[in-house]
């Protein structure tokens, strides 16, 4: 192309405004997006990505490259033009096709989707504790698998974070669990331009970012972020603090060069041909062709392609050498990379006998991880400050902590010893930041995280779970004290809707389990997932159920777990913990003469996964009634259930009082299951007989949903 | 009673112990419960309540009581003892009956449950928010009520925060929203007692807290939380500083007294009844009998009746010295506080008519609220920095910030100044911040709080949208941006799952009209409602539908838009934006020779609230086959569409493109509707010849979602 460069230009500027244009044009053609973030935080993304970040273009998997997350996902071209700049397989024609459907440039980036791109952002605050798992991730690989003379994992994490980002709680939380764990190689670019969607931060973000984050264990350093050279100084003397994380407040204009710079119109709307004319006239650059390249700068941005393989190179010899002084580390590294799970973790998982004592199931989960975990070494994460209550520490296995952490502040920690090579991690009372940051652990790789609180504070963390279900992270979240049957603790903290909820979610594996034996195939399902799973377990004691006649297992999602000879009167469909009660009504309308068909269904999404063939003989004929059981909102059991059915369940909120109280209170009782199966099949005489109607006076039951027609 | 009093404790530490001993008599009677935090913070709240609280116990509903806030919740006891204690209804008895089912007293805090709670606690942060929302309400009323020599409003909002409550990002952004506004009348002790549910706070929690919340503008002041005068210092201090809301550090020992004192196992569980003994006997206090309340104690704490009594007398004075100054100002605050929407507010509403120029619905709601807003001068609220994109901006209202505000910063601001009378809030970047101070506003009474954002980020608020349904309290969700529709920013900007997650949670209702005019009727509905209301809006413009042949409205939830003669053949169901798509589907059936009814069902709880033979009449016989057309998850459709019906909808995550495109490429277009219907229909043929089967190469429609048979 014959377009002369701007002759003025420096080559520095030259590139940078080079990203400019091109995330102009790309907004301009799309006529959609936000061009302002680029045009400011262009000179501190090409001062990252051409001197400090260590990458190789061709190979955006490469285990030891820093990571790079764009947590203002908004500004989204200014990401695509330096992953096209830099040599990643992104196209010009990619860019010019910038928010089109099918596109690798959607609006947002996207993981799993273009090239180069680590984590999925856009909701604001996400990438922030996206980049905080990044961090732990490698602090924790490089504390388990290097060896003295042998650093192979030895990367940073790099992030742009905005205004925006910092106003989320979050990213406070996140910020807070960084500074607790002194996570050196983290680094942050505050693009600080005082603008957000709606008007000036004075509008509602007046505080000291820099102290706020000093008080929280940062490393701050506030720097002109319009120019490269006090960027360069700001990221070096990032990189040289060790100890903390660092925020480097970079003071930037946003919409530099537009006819609306330093306006909050130039943030979430296209500048309009013209101006993105004067933009490019102010810029010294010109106005046609659109998505133009000076071949100077494409030059320099390409340098990354040689150094990038250098770097790798080196890194491979590195590698090498270390597989031969640690051959066993190193295949445990590549076998956590893979993901790989050893052969036999799973041979020693608890076999629970009909007959033992009740379990909660989230006792049997502790089981389990107590026999899996010491057998997959890249197995880490940890509570929202409910260790004790989720029963998911690892003993033995070490506190993921900074080695200099304060020892006298052990109490309450699960043994051998605070290191970044712990696997237990304490996240503290911070459910979203632990959402976020096991998130950020995954797309890491080389561990499988996951996180644990009670299923009522899923609500706290549900963005990231959003995120972990559309990146398809393999992150397992465990939700424990599942229902209404927490008891005392009362209506705030009883779930009630939260299971279809998240059941709601695409991409989510859900699993319920129905007694102890199923939470450790639960466990097993997770573990083989490549997405992510929720766990829902119970606080209560669950009895180990007979499946000596069940037809299927927990990996089908559903199965027949007690079945009658010939075809059943009625189907009794129970998930979790209320299998049992549909196995205990079921004898008492064997007593009526009905014969009832027991399914558990623990997982719809692993039931769907199944044939429709496998589906309908679990279920039965269409024309037999069906009735749900769960300590949940029934809203969504008609899937299974049919016009004809019915569901036991709870549309309202739960009530304080002793566990098992309340669930009668609400009708999850064997005479209540009965009494509805009975009503489904027209024997109201003989459901009246089995649940007598209550005298007045007497409160409890009257909650008790009834089987709910459907209209 | 005979017991004597413990000889040797002066008042002060008698009515602390008294607090302490009732708390752990009750947490041991339940065998469930919190002692440690009413153990540790006993001293602190003594002072509170007896020497600054301005309360009247007899009258928990005066309107200018101070608010109280135990963001605590699971101290619930230390709350209960001092209801009781300063007379409150509520007796000793239901103390006795802790955490059992229908007492007074559950396991957390409930408004509308206990006399004096004012808000819902136990999800930690959520207190510490709406003490900001009620602080921030006591501001309103009293910049927009008082006159000089009328101080009508003038009350202060405290709180006992713990650490948990600290670590949360919802406290993070009502901190910084409460600094930014400078809320000088909010006063928080800060339980420190350095001990959470799974250890020390040193293990994840090692920010400096005071530093932190100075850097957000926040008054902080150091106590040792066990000496009282200590705490009545640092009251005192703070009631002087009106310009900043204060933290107060109080330093404590949890579970002060027992063998486990300052340990995190002290936090959450009963002492036993030995330890109940062994502290009992630290504090110098006679072990039997349980729930010993010491004459002098209960004299102590009594004189809060007299206290309340004359405060209340005397601001009865005021107020009606205030309502012969300013009669008008008087009513127009006694309409405030119970509520009652002016008459004629609803006279000027935009009324659309058919051929209008299409109007997004988050459009038509603006224009609602431009009509309304006039007229109903205690509707405030505002969006968490999406004012323009949102239109919930009120022009000329005012921004509710502190008057002495940066002026140079009102870029994007509203019109009408800065003050504490201004009804435009910026909530920033903070959509949890921003919901559980909309529910701490509400819970003030004297304004109707709305709050707005993007449907996707629902989610960072489903907390506080949860306790505002588990409260009843009275306030808007303004949710737009609401499918896939948004089309250009892409899946993480894309509801998808929202809208059914939303119609998951008990007590809240969800209105997602239609069309412009169903627009002005959901915020009819929703101002008419006194609970918690979603209105979930589009982005993109909806043409005005001709309801000339509606039989219903809005109101009924679900109505007959447009009906057949005689029977239908089929009935279509739609929600929102997807109700015209329904429309043009019906033509296309007419075409083929098929009768279609259009059902429009905005609200499925308005709906449910309907009588079971309107709505069997709305929705048809069971016979005739149903489709429901939602740009959203079809779980959930199978309650109306039984199992012979069908559901267009998403079960994907969106795409990134031009929204048309995006929803053409999911099967929200007339032909695929109509297809689908066919196809219920049993005519697979036509259903080909409206829409006809793809080439192999365009991926368009690829996605759309099948009708979705039921198992």
């Amino acid at each position: 192309m014959a377009v002369a460069s701007p002759p003025t230009q420096d080559i520095e500027t030259l590139a940078i405004n080079t990203i400019r244009t091109l995330s102009i044009d790309a907004v301009q053609a799309a006529n959609s997006g936000h061009p302002g973030m680029p045009l400011g935080a262009a000179p501190m993304a090409y001062v990252l990505w051409t001197e400090f970040l260590k990458h190789n273009p061709r190979d955006p998997h490469w285990p030891d490259r820093d990571r790079f997350v764009l947590s203002a996902g908004h500004g989204s071209m200014l990401l695509y033009s330096l992953l096209h700049l830099t040599g990643y397989d992104l196209s010009l024609d990619e860019l010019k096709r910038f928010r089109q459907l099918g596109s690798q440039t959607p609006g947002h980036p996207e993981r799993n989707h273009t090239a180069g791109v680590e984590v999925t952002t856009g909701p604001l605050g996400q990438g922030f504790g996206n980049g905080v798992g990044l961090a732990m991730a490698e602090a924790f690989l490089a504390a388990t698998y290097n060896r003295p003379g042998h650093e192979i994992v030895d990367h940073h994490t790099y992030g742009i974070v905005s205004d925006g980002d910092l106003m989320e709680g979050v990213a406070f939380e996140a910020a807070a669990i960084a500074g607790h764990l002194k996570l050196g190689k983290l680094i942050y670019l505050y693009d600080q331009n005082h603008i957000t969607l709606a008007g000036s931060t004075g509008l509602s973000f007046s505080e000291d970012v820099g102290a706020r984050f000093d008080a929280m264990g940062w490393h701050t350093i506030a720097v002109d972020g319009m120019d490269p050279e006090a960027v360069r100084a700001g990221l070096g003397e990032a990189r040289a603090e060790t100890d903390r994380p660092s925020l480097i407040l970079a003071r930037t204009t946003i919409g530099f060069g537009s006819p609306k710079a330093d306006t909050f119109g130039v943030h979430g709307s296209p500048l309009g041909p013209e101006g993105v004319a004067a933009t490019k006239a102010t810029l010294g650059w010109p106005s046609e062709p659109a998505f133009h390249v000076p071949d100077e700068a494409a030059a320099k941005f390409r340098e990354a392609l040689d150094r990038g393989a250098e770097a790798q190179a080196a890194w491979r010899m590195r590698f090498d050498a270390y597989a031969e002084a640690h051959p066993d580390l190193a295949a445990a590294f590549t076998a956590a990379l893979d993901g790989h799970l050893p052969a036999g973790w799973d041979a020693d998982l608890p076999d629970y006998q009909v007959g033992d004592k009740a379990v909660a199931s989230r006792k049997a989960s502790g089981e389990a991880i107590t026999a899996f975990a010491p057998k997959i070494p890249f197995f880490i994460g940890g509570s929202a400050d409910l260790n004790t209550s989720t029963n998911t520490a690892m003993k033995g296995a070490g506190d993921f902590q900074h080695p200099g952490g304060d020892a006298a502040a052990q109490q309450g920690t699960t043994g051998g010893g605070w290191s970044y090579a712990g696997r237990n991690v304490h996240f503290g009372v911070r459910e979203h930041g632990m959402g976020s940051a096991v998130n950020g652990m995954a797309a890491h790789g080389g561990v499988i995280p996951f996180s644990a609180t009670f299923l009522p504070f899923s609500d706290y963390m549900r963005p990231a779970i959003r995120l972990a279900a559309l990146s398809k992270l393999k992150v397992i979240f465990v939700f424990t004290h599942d229902s209404i049957a927490v008891g005392e603790d009362g209506p705030t903290h009883e779930a009630v809707e939260h299971v279809m909820s998240l059941r709601a979610i695409p991409n989510l594996t859900l699993i319920r389990p129905g007694d102890p034996n199923e939470t450790v195939d639960a466990w097993r399902a997770a573990l083989a997932n490549p997405g992510p799973t929720t766990l829902i377990l119970s606080r209560q004691d669950l009895t180990v159920l007979d499946r000596s006649r069940a037809k299927g297992s927990l990996h089908h999602g559903g199965y027949v777990l007690a079945d009658v000879e010939g075809p059943p009167d009625i189907v009794l469909i129970g998930a979790g913990s209320e299998v049992e009660l549909c196995l205990m009504a079921r004898d008492t309308l064997a007593e009526h003469g009905f014969r009832a068909r027991v399914v558990s269904l623990p997982s719809w999404e692993l039931f769907e996964a199944q044939s429709a063939g496998y589906r309908r003989e679990v279920l039965g004929e269409e024309t037999t009634p069906r009735l749900s059981v769960e300590a949940g909102i029934t809203l969504g059991w008609c899937r299974y259930t049919g016009s004809r059915g019915g569901s036991v369940g709870i549309d309202t909120y739960g009530a304080s009082g002793p566990g098992s109280e309340v669930l009668a209170h609400y009708g999850f009782s064997k005479e209540h299951v009965a009494a509805e199966a009975l009503r489904l099949l027209g024997r109201d005489d003989l459901a009246d007989q089995v649940e007598p109607p209550r005298d007045g006076g007497d409160t409890a039951g009257e909650e008790a949903t009834g089987s709910e027609g459907h209209s």
